[in-house]
């Protein structure tokens, strides 16, 4: 049975990849090597890392003077590394709180200065985007999250400023075209849209950089990592090398523009039966609804278990919703097709059809 | 050809290994989904981090009191943050120094308190394991480094010292037998025994924790990642499990007791025949030889070049020694088998045989 895969990451990933993925575990490249056992010091392996630093360049449009690095640790350890590298020891910095993940990294930044919170959507849960926000001009740098996965919201506008822009793009980036120029820090745990756990990208505006005035770690320190081309220590050569395979399958397809395209049309016909059908009802602020993982509940929870139960059947895989929230989540990442949203949204119109 | 792959990390890795570990980039284990893109939360990952602290636990006879971490960011990050769960604001710790690696580790203490280097042997560009020196009663603990990949040293003995004990083991764990119950904390990171590059073994003792009395970013406290299992942020999945299936292999093949003789027996047959062979010598002090990784040269180093030749000729790979000191390096890890070893020895003799 063919499984649809809406896990909310680790997550679907195209079958292509994974096939190639297991050929170069195997043999990469005829190299009678595998990708797992080859030195990250290889001319083979420098150029995996040198064509997944070409491909983000590439596919994100990122302008000169920007370097891409990737590293590990997922977004939890940028939360901490971002406000050492960009906060300094007298300095202050402005946080918009839309959920789980913000609140983290505004968690983190407190242990190293002042953080302010000049925005959050707590009241409700985090159900919404906050909108009427001022950015002080005295601050280090504004952080933001821009799609929340656990309660589906998602920014749809850049925020407005002229302070330093530090942005958590883990669970959207790659899905839809963004403007590079406008930020001094991306950063992107691997697992979402680019490849496997254990990656991390980070997109860092080089002059940006260096004006702190902390002493870093040297494995917090992007400067040094910039230095190192991602090589100062070993880098997670597997995660990289399907992150790469990842963006050989997006630029093939046609790109950011092409997935932005298809990740909306998934989007739009999901929500729209979410909003037809009389059982569901979305639980993010129909503005603020993230094209990556929408968000619903039953209005009779009485009935979640044996919708959860009739999806697995149908081989939906993943759609039970944070255990911090309930409900469901239907996360849609790039490789997720159609065809597999269109399974869903079946599914819950037969669901109407018996119990509505 | 068979390629007889002497990488010094990441590194070769058992055959069936690689099989296992491509079959469940496509299907892992029947459920129609790739290892790579399933939740880490599912019952099946959950599984896998299960079985592979399991496995750590009774292949290296972990005793009670201590716990097994699987993380991210290799030696290079446990180098910062073993110091800043071990060191009091206050405290002071030392360091035996053996080489690049130790080197490092040092630096990024230095950021946090006193470091004593106790013992170097910096003097001989670290060619032997320094074994004259007093470890201090007054400090918080002692860290050295097991085996010195470069170098081609290693501890043949535990430092007798009554304060706490931290160890890099990166590349020399379950190579051989170990009393854990003499160490507070071990770390490793995984690109060499146990798996590809991406994930790094922690074990440690519990009631060393929680005294060093920082605040600790969440990314770096160990009590942390002991309460969420090793789970806190997504772990680097793929690294792990294939971590499983190497670990599943050396119990399969008898433990780490048998990986030892092995291990031993391969390393003789290299010694010998470096020893034995007019044309070469090695660099490390007899007895401090590394099991993993024995360091030569060729006396006369205008042959480099066409040793190096006829090594690739031969289907040897990474025998260059490492780009700070020259010469040759082979380094052995637990999957190469003595056949491989074999083969890099007949060609030292058929060397001599041409140019001896």
């Amino acid at each position: 049975m063919k499984i649809h895969n809406y896990s909310a990451g680790p997550c679907i990933l195209p079958q292509s990849v994974m096939q190639k993925a297991a050929e170069a575990v195997i043999n990469y490249n005829n190299t009678g090597l595998s990708i797992i056992e080859m030195s990250h010091r290889s001319k083979e392996f420098v150029g995996v890392m040198d064509r997944s630093i070409a491909l983000v360049k590439e596919l994100l449009s990122v302008p000169e003077g920007y370097e891409v690095l990737f590293l590990q640790g997922g977004a939890s350890s940028q939360f901490y590394m971002s406000a050492l590298n960009f906060l300094p020891k007298d300095g202050k910095a402005a946080y918009i709180n839309t959920g789980t993940w913000s609140a983290k990294a505004i968690k983190e930044a407190k242990l190293l200065g002042e953080i302010e919170e000049i925005a959050s959507s707590k009241d409700k849960k985090f159900n919404y985007i906050p909108k009427d926000y001022i950015v002080p001009n005295d601050v280090n740098y504004l952080h933001y999250t821009t799609n929340n996965t656990i309660v589906g919201t998602q920014f749809k506008h850049v925020p407005e400023t002229d302070v330093r822009l530090i942005c958590d793009m883990s669970s959207d980036i790659m899905s839809q075209e963004v403007d590079i120029s406008k930020y001094d820090l991306i950063y992107a745990g691997a697992q979402k849209n680019l490849g496997p756990a254990g990656a991390t990208l980070v997109i860092v505006k080089c002059d940006a950089l260096g004006k702190a005035g902390r002493t870093i770690p040297s494995i917090l320190d992007y400067q040094l990592h910039v230095a190192k081309e991602s090589m100062y220590n070993t880098p997670p050569c597997f995660s990289i090398f399907t992150c790469m395979l990842t963006m050989e399958w997006l630029k093939e397809l046609g790109g950011v523009k092409e997935i932005e395209k298809r990740n909306k049309a998934k989007a739009s016909l999901l929500y729209a039966e979410i909003d037809r059908n009389s059982l569901f009802e979305g639980t993010a602020a129909v503005e603020d609804r993230s094209i990556m993982n929408p968000t619903f509940i039953l209005k009779n929870d009485e009935l979640n278990a044996d919708f959860l139960a009739k999806s697995i059947e149908a081989g939906i895989n993943g759609i039970k919703g944070h255990r911090s929230v309930g409900g469901f989540r239907a996360s849609m990442y790039n490789a997720l097709e159609i065809e597999s949203v269109q399974v869903l949204v079946d599914l819950m119109k037969e669901f109407e059809r018996v119990y509505g």
